[in-house]
């Protein structure tokens, strides 16, 4: 709020106007300006403005913050204010899918070659990690995640949970899930995050929990958070 | 706020006391307590109380929600609240050191045979992802960390910056970097987060930054969270 120019894409700012002061310089810009986005917040915090670049969830995680920092020189002071990533949003309304060593993966093969998402993927089945699919399906990208949960349901049960939450926290929210062995990419969007479970990942009660360990009996204290 | 009953470590119930409603029955108990403290909230909660279990970070990360959802039946209704995990606070001090795909694991290997860690940790090495470390020393697990940086020594350039950040947005918070070649394990205790940067992470102005992809040309509407 003590910002004097807030740069940001449009639909984010449109969430946050009504929280700026008067006289605020507002300037967003639309999708696929992520660049020029992070050189303007850039270029604005070395003309000595205090800068807001906004994103939604955590703006580290996949989003603005990687390609302002490469930007910025020292002359900018930066500071990082951590967020709710979607992987911690959805994972809280489908239970505690991330009670355990855990991946984020993105499934966007227009930045990363597919080749290098599918070795992270077989990774994750081999490893038993739970597993987050950022952007995991859009209308021009319609094969990865039926191709990625392929790759896992060669080293998963087949009723291995698979969690998929849409809109998570906002107006039209939708949370639902399903054994791997069941569950439909096509119900899927880039709005939606999907959260599939390791060997250990359970459904209780209509809720998807991964256990905090492998063996239960014997407690430790460092394991808190 | 509302609850009538809160359930939690002593030291996180501390944090919030002054945040209570009078009135409100508070349940503390110490570390290694979990599965009680767990058991002890369902048995609140079914008893028709209001309660609220406590957790630094996010509850559903390697933390509480886990223990308590797999206990809580049908009759409980659950509401997860997200929070700042321990990787997020840390990243957004550290730079964006999780701008793309990334791993947490967990070196505690009291609740996991370390096989399975290391099993992870080579994953992680060999898919190239950036990779957090939970609880990755104490005083009677010190040779985990070490063990770990040597694997992923074994697949990234020696100038990889691996980022610390100990007691994330606490007082004595101290937050440092070293290329994985020089990174001394013993600068590291349990209140400490690791973050070791893939092949695509750099230190740009003091800062350690993971590239949002791996090519940058061409930008992508849904990469953004």
């Amino acid at each position: 709020r003590r910002a004097a120019v807030v740069v940001g894409l449009d639909q984010y700012v449109d969430q946050v106007r009504h929280l700026l002061r008067p006289g605020t310089q507002v300037r967003t810009s639309g999708l696929g300006d992520e660049e020029l986005r992070a050189a303007d917040a850039v270029a604005q915090a070395a003309a000595g403005n205090a800068v807001a670049l906004l994103g939604s969830g955590d703006v580290g995680v996949y989003a603005m913050a990687s390609p302002a920092l490469l930007q910025a020189g020292e002359d900018v002071e930066v500071v990082g204010v951590p967020g709710v990533t979607a992987a911690l949003a959805a994972a809280a309304l489908l239970g505690a899918p991330l009670g355990h060593d855990h991946v984020s993966i993105s499934l966007s093969d227009l930045h990363t070659p597919w080749p290098v998402i599918e070795r992270r993927i077989m990774a994750a089945a081999a490893a038993d990690l739970v597993t987050c699919f950022y952007n995991p399906r859009s209308k021009a990208r319609d094969w990865q995640l039926g191709t990625a949960l392929d790759l896992l349901r060669k080293h998963r049960s087949p009723q291995t949970p698979v969690g998929a939450v849409r809109q998570a926290g906002r107006p039209g929210e939708r949370i639902w899930w399903a054994p791997i062995a069941d569950f439909d990419p096509a119900d899927v969007d880039m709005l939606t995050t999907v959260i599939v479970g390791s060997s250990t990942t359970t459904v209780v009660a209509g809720r998807m929990v991964t256990r905090r360990g492998y063996r239960w009996s014997e407690d430790v204290p460092n394991m808190i958070e």
